[in-house]
């Protein structure tokens, strides 16, 4: 990324007038609740006209702080840990880190004409990963065998201890089927993944007021031509039929405990449950249930509904076949400096009225 | 599989003839030094001709036991926790319930005239399925991340917080190597999982006396149009160039500590480690050393040198980045029922006279 200085070196005089002209006036405030990397960081400073303002501390920002800071300036760049709805007169647009927005106010953002910017896609490779890795975990004892082991509890060999249903397909056990609450990016990455472990079938829900996906899932079986189907179902079949359900729809309260009780009771003793999502989306105190009666076989879990304030007396805790991981899904560097840069792009998009690489079309968002 | 109760009621005259003259004579003795499970159980209890001497316990074999109870059997089956050396004058046939026999003396075996069985192949999938979740456990510090949670330390979002370097390709970082140390069928099946997280480049090694594999080669890069290229290299170049590496290799003197801490030191900062072979082939002490002092990034171990017997204290249990799983790789219920039945198969195929499924060519092995 070139510097303000690299381009007025370079450039025809015309744009230097238009830099000069940036230069002359006052600078422009945004307001960035967390240092996002050096990468991003550059990308805000080399724009001479904007005065940074960022969150100093190495934790969460406070929303004093934000409150106190936001009003007068023109952009604001937060994580999905602030509630984005503080607001002035000059705000023209809020970007944030992260695929989800459920915390940021849609209706207020729209009716001030504000816009709203946000990263999918860079984190869709990073999150499938750790899709996969928590279907094993939760199949394979992982969480618990790691614990044995630290506790000098190796257990010695014996035919069957510790084993667990097995996500790839065999000789004797040819067929698997996955499925996916929420059928986007993610899920058709997780599930290209799977293909490779000899995944067979596919059975997905998506949102009930959307069109029929016939396009989508043609392209999807003549890519991988071992898988022998991918179905649009509903909740209760999913539940059925899946060996591994994945979840990996959006958050927020429409899809609240959408894996409750009665949801989980449907499901396959030996199937595990991955949710990669939000934490809202399952009911923690059924699916402790759910572990402990053995309805279903086990769980991955890289969200959890109250995170990060999770004591240790949670129910979720003290279930051996449940692998619960510190939301990391979009946790690499690759991933997590490409999300930063964007959320960075977006907001010098809106204010330089070029365009926001990924803007959230908020009126047919909310329609 | 029928019994002998059954072929007796439905066969022809000439075949009640030999069972009924199995029946007369003496019953052979078969020794088992551990309960396989009902499928396996039942296989061989249905051969009439057969007194089945089955260690009672569920734990590991006492050795004063097979020494007891090995003279005057025909066939022996043992798991790899066994050192099967204990024979007797009628010994036909050592059946072992593992993929590998290094705990088994092949040459005394060979000496004497007895036959080998093995479980190979039948748990290639269960094995490529912990050797790709390690992978990705060791290189998202998700051994860390579980051991956090349980201690009711749920960090905070923040935008590098748990990073680690990503496995799966993306459009910013488009290449990744994956090496192999021994490049058998589970080092392939590991492959063909991993060419859809997008790598791109294969190294491996494999015995040095070995002729090329080109035709291999060819076959894997035909059947995976993304893989760009599968190379057999030397130890150094394995090590040098691969994002994540596999052990994968038979253990045995041959190849005790061929990750040593000159292997370690060659190796990309940002790599992986992973070995679900044997715990010889890896020096513990060299790779806690290189963990502590960022020579890799992480390991993620299936197998350690000395289990079960690894103590709290053990130099890598306080290495954050290294997942240790406690000897799991082919635990899965189809995949130990698969291996238990085919030990049971290789038994009887030796002492029926028909085929044993899976027997090890000592001679060639010896050459």
């Amino acid at each position: 990324m070139s510097s303000i200085g690299s381009i007025a070196s370079s450039s025809a005089p015309a744009r230097l007038t238009v830099v000069a002209s940036h230069l002359s006036t006052a600078r422009r405030k945004v307001v960035v609740s967390r240092d996002l990397g050096p990468d991003a960081m550059q990308l805000l400073r080399d724009n001479a006209n904007l005065e940074v303002v960022l969150w100093p501390e190495d934790r969460v920002c406070d929303r004093s702080w934000l409150l106190e800071n936001v009003p007068g300036s023109t952009g604001l760049i937060v994580l999905f840990t602030e509630k984005a709805s503080p607001s002035g007169p000059g705000l023209k647009v809020v970007s944030t880190m992260s695929v989800g927005y459920e915390h940021v106010n849609l209706p207020a953002l729209h009716k001030r004409g504000l816009r709203l910017g946000f990263t999918p896609d860079v984190l869709t490779d990073a999150v499938a990963d750790v899709s996969v890795m928590l279907a094993l975990m939760a199949s394979r004892n992982a969480a618990y065998g790691v614990t044995l082991v630290h506790q000098g509890q190796w257990p010695p060999f014996a035919p069957f201890t510790l084993c667990g249903p097995q996500i790839s397909t065999m000789q004797d056990s040819p067929t698997r089927t996955v499925g996916f609450l929420g059928f986007g990016r993610i899920a058709q990455a997780t599930l290209a993944r799977l293909v490779a472990f000899g995944i067979t079938h596919c059975v997905y829900t998506s949102n009930p007021g959307s069109p029929p996906k016939l396009a989508l899932e043609s392209s999807l079986l003549e890519r991988h031509p071992t898988l022998r189907e991918v179905r649009r179902v509903d909740l209760d079949t999913v539940a059925r039929e899946s060996d591994v359900l994945f979840v990996l729809a959006p958050g927020g309260e429409s899809t609240k405990h959408i894996v409750n009780e009665g949801f989980l009771r449907k499901m396959k003793k030996s199937s595990v449950l991955v949710n990669t999502a939000r934490g809202t989306l399952v009911d923690s105190d059924a699916l402790a249930k759910a572990l402990r009666e053995e309805w279903i076989w086990g769980a991955g879990l890289d969200v959890l509904e109250g995170e990060p304030c999770i004591d240790v007396n949670h129910p979720l805790l003290t279930e051996p076949r449940c692998a619960i991981v510190p939301h990391i899904g979009s946790a690499t560097f690759d991933t997590r400096v490409g999300m930063a840069v964007l959320a960075a792009r977006n907001l010098l998009g809106a204010l330089n009225g070029t365009q926001m690489p990924a803007e959230l079309d908020l009126a047919s968002r909310l329609r």
